[in-house]
C-alpha cells in the first residue's frame, strides 16, 4: 500500500508517499508558497531533486503538481494517481474530542474546523489541505486524520487543568492540551523496540522533542502522564521564538506599559521572544551557539537558560513518574545538538543520569544511538523522529480496518 | 534591646515589640481598616488580649495607639516609648537593589518609593508606615527595612531571566525577584541549626513556605538559587486566590475573548483563580480540603493539583542543583496539613525522601519536627516560621553596627 502523508500549512504542503511494504519513502517535497505565487522542491527516493517556481493559487493546484511528478516524467515513482491509496492528514488540534488518529468523514472535518479557534494558524490549513485532496483523489481515497494533540489525551486532569476559575474551562476549553504527539509517540515506541532493558510496562521515560518548537513528554507504561506546550505551543520553556511558561503578570504588566492589545502581546510572546528575544541574535539555536562560543554574553545567557529550563522539566517530570528509566532527545536540536543534551544531563547523577561523553560527542545525525555509559541507571538515547512513518502506519492500519 | 516589627499593608499595620535579650515577643498586635474606621488587636505576652474599635485617619494614628498600650494601662509592657530602641520594615519589594536589609535613610525611603511600579499594593504602605514611625519615634530612632525579595538576590541570571525580549529586563526590570525571602530564609537558617546531617556548606536544599500565598526555594549551600515566585507573587504554583505559572496564551486567549482591560485580567489571575477558582468553594485550603474529603470533584481536582505542582517543583529544584538534602515545609499549610506534605512526598524514594507517617500526621502546629524515617537520605522537616524575629534580628544587627 503506498500512502501520501501531508504536513500543510496556510500556504505550505509538505508531502511524503511512503511505500509502506518496506516503509520506503518514494518521494518527499514541499510546496511553499501557495496563494502567493509558488514553488516546489521533489526529492526522489534515488536522491534527485527538483525545484522549480510556478504558480498556486491554492492547495489544490499544489496537489496536482505534486501528483504530476510522483506519476509522470523521467524521475516518476508511481505509474498512476490509482497507485495512492490513502492520505494520511497532520492535524495540530484534535481537542478533548479525538484522542486517536481517525478516519476523516464529513462529521470529522467539521470538528477539525469547529476546533480552529484552538489553532487558529494550522487547522483552517488542515482543513484546507483535505478538502484539496478530495478534490485531486476523489471520494474513494480515503484520508486519515493524525492529530499532534491526541497522544496527550491520557494526561490525568491534575496534569491537564490550569489555575484559573474552572469556568473557563468549561465556557472556552481552556486546558492543556500539549503538541508533538506524533513525534513524542513515534520516539517513545521505538525505544521500546530498541533497548534491552527499557519496555513499555512499567517504564517512566522522558522524551525531549526539541526544534524550533519544543516540548517534552513525560511517559509512563507507554502513555503520556504530563506535557510542556499547553493550551497553546506557547508553553513550557523557551524555544526559537516562544517565551515559555511565565508569571501571568509579565504578560499584564507589558500590555499595559506597551499599550498592546492581546493579538500584539500574542505576537510578542511567539514570534519576538524565546532564543531571538533573549538573545538578539537569532531564533537558530545553531546561531546562537556560536555567538556563545564567540563570548557574546546574552547568547551565553539564552544557552544556559534553554538547557537550565530543560533540566527542571526533566526533574519535575522524574518527580510526577516517582523516577526515570530512560531519558531520549529528538527533534532538530534534540538530535544534533550535543552541548544542550551535555549540559541537560549533567550533575543529574541524584537521577541516575551518565552519559558518555564520546558517544553523545560523536553521536550522528540521523542515527539512533545510546549515549549513557552502561552503569547508568537511566538509559540515555537519541532517537530521530519520525511523524511521516507514523501518520503512514495509522493511516494504514485505519484503512484496512475500515 | 527592644525592637518594634512592622509588617504594613495599605490599611493595615502588624506589630510585635520583641525584646532582643532572650528574643521574647513582649506583645504583638494589628491595627486593621487604617482610613476606613479602625480597630485594634493586641496581645500581651502573658496572653491577655485586648480588643476595640477606634478611628485611624491614618497610619501615624495607629502608631500612636499602639505605643499607647505598649506604655501605659495595666497591661503596659514597657515604662516609657523611649524603651524603643529601634523599628523593623518589612518592605515587599527591594527590586535590584537591596540584596540585604539596610538602615533606612532618605535615600532608601525614596528607592523604596520608586520601586512601588513593581509592587503597587505593598510597597507605598510601606513607605506610610515609615514615614508614620518616624513621626511618632521621632529622627534619632532608627529603622530598618528588611526586604521580601532579598534572600533571592544570589539567583544566577539563567534562573531569573524570562524568555522574553531582553529589552523588556533594561527598559522595566522584568524579572524573576520572588518574595517570601525573609521566610525562606528563616526556615533555612533554623534548619542548619537544628539538623544534625544538614549544614550550610554542601547542602542543596527546598524550602516550602506555603500559605494563602505559597512559594518554593532551592537553597544551594545556604544561599537561593532559585524560588517558584517571579516578577510577582502571582507566579508559582496555584495559591489561595492566585494562578501560579501558565501559558501566556490563557491570558491573551482570556483577554480576548472576556474582553478584559490588563488590570482586570490580573485580577482574575491573582484575586479570582487557585485554590478559590477552581473549587468554586474558597481560597481556604482547610474548606477545599473538607469538600475533598466529602467527595466534590472539583474540590479533589484542587487538593490534587496543589500537591502535584509543588512534587513537580521539588522534581525540578533537585534538578537545579544536582540532587537534594533537605526539604523542609513552613507556613499556615506548610505547618498544619500534613495531607499535603504526605502528597508532595509520596513515591519520591528516587530523590531519597522517605517520611514517617505518623511523625508527618502528629506534627504539632508551631513546633519544630523530623518527619522522615531514619534511612531516608533527604531529611524532611515542619519549621515554622518567625519572620518577625528574622526582621528584629537583622534590625538589632545594624543598629548595632551603624
Amino acid at each position: 500500500m503506498k500512502i501520501l502523508v501531508i504536513n500543510a500549512g496556510s500556504s505550505s504542503l509538505k508531502y511524503q508517499l511512503i511505500d509502506m511494504e518496506e516503509e520506503r519513502v518514494l518521494a518527499k517535497g514541499n510546496c511553499e508558497r501557495i496563494g502567493i505565487d509558488g514553488k516546489i522542491t521533489h526529492t526522489v527516493e534515488s536522491g534527485e531533486k527538483i525545484s522549480y517556481e510556478i504558480n498556486f493559487p491554492t492547495h489544490t493546484e499544489a496537489f496536482q503538481e505534486l501528483v504530476k511528478l510522483l506519476t509522470q516524467g523521467e524521475q516518476r515513482v508511481i505509474g498512476d494517481i490509482k497507485e495512492i491509496s490513502a492520505v494520511g492528514q497532520r492535524v495540530v488540534h484534535g481537542g478533548e474530542k479525538f484522542s486517536k488518529s481517525v478516519l476523516i468523514t464529513d462529521d470529522v472535518l467539521k470538528a477539525i474546523e469547529d476546533l480552529s479557534d484552538l489553532a487558529p494558524l494550522h487547522n483552517p490549513a488542515a482543513v484546507l489541505a483535505i478538502k484539496a485532496a478530495k478534490q485531486v483523489f476523489g471520494d474513494d481515497v480515503p484520508q486519515v486524520a493524525v492529530f499532534d494533540t491526541a497522544f496527550h489525551h491520557t494526561m490525568p486532569e491534575k496534569a491537564y487543568m490550569f489555575g484559573i476559575p474552572y469556568e473557563y474551562y468549561e465556557k472556552y476549553h481552556v486546558r492543556r492540551y500539549g503538541f508533538h504527539g506524533t513525534s513524542h509517540r513515534y520516539v517513545s515506541n521505538r525505544l521500546f523496540e530498541i533497548s534491552d532493558n527499557v519496555s513499555r510496562n512499567g517504564s517512566r521515560i522522558i522524551t525531549c522533542h526539541l526544534g524550533n518548537g519544543s516540548s517534552l513528554c513525560a511517559i509512563k507504561n507507554g502513555i503520556c502522564v504530563d506535557t510542556s506546550m499547553g493550551f497553546t505551543p506557547l508553553d513550557g520553556f523557551i524555544m526559537g521564538t516562544r517565551a515559555g511558561s511565565l508569571d501571568a503578570s509579565v504578560v499584564t504588566y507589558l500590555a499595559e506599559k506597551e499599550g498592546l492589545n492581546p493579538h500584539q502581546m500574542s505576537d510578542l510572546l511567539n514570534k519576538k521572544s524565546g532564543l531571538l528575544g533573549l538573545s538578539g541574535i537569532s531564533s537558530d539555536n545553531r546561531d546562537v551557539n556560536r555567538a556563545a562560543d564567540a563570548g557574546d554574553p546574552r547568547a551565553q545567557l539564552t544557552v544556559d537558560m534553554l538547557s537550565y529550563q530543560i533540566k527542571k522539566f526533566v526533574g519535575s517530570y522524574a518527580a510526577a513518574m516517582g523516577g526515570l528509566d530512560a531519558l531520549v532527545f529528538t527533534g532538530g536540536i534534540g538530535e544534533n545538538d550535543h552541548h544542550v543534551r551535555k549540559r541537560v544531563c549533567a550533575n543529574m547523577d541524584f537521577l541516575g543520569i551518565r552519559i558518555d561523553e564520546i558517544k553523545n560527542r560523536e553521536a550522528q545525525r540521523g542515527v539512533e544511538g545510546l549515549i549513557s555509559v552502561p552503569h547508568s541507571s537511566v538509559e540515555v538515547w537519541v532517537i530521530p523522529t519520525n511523524e511521516e512513518l507514523l501518520i503512514a502506519r495509522d493511516t494504514e492500519a485505519i484503512v484496512k480496518n475500515a
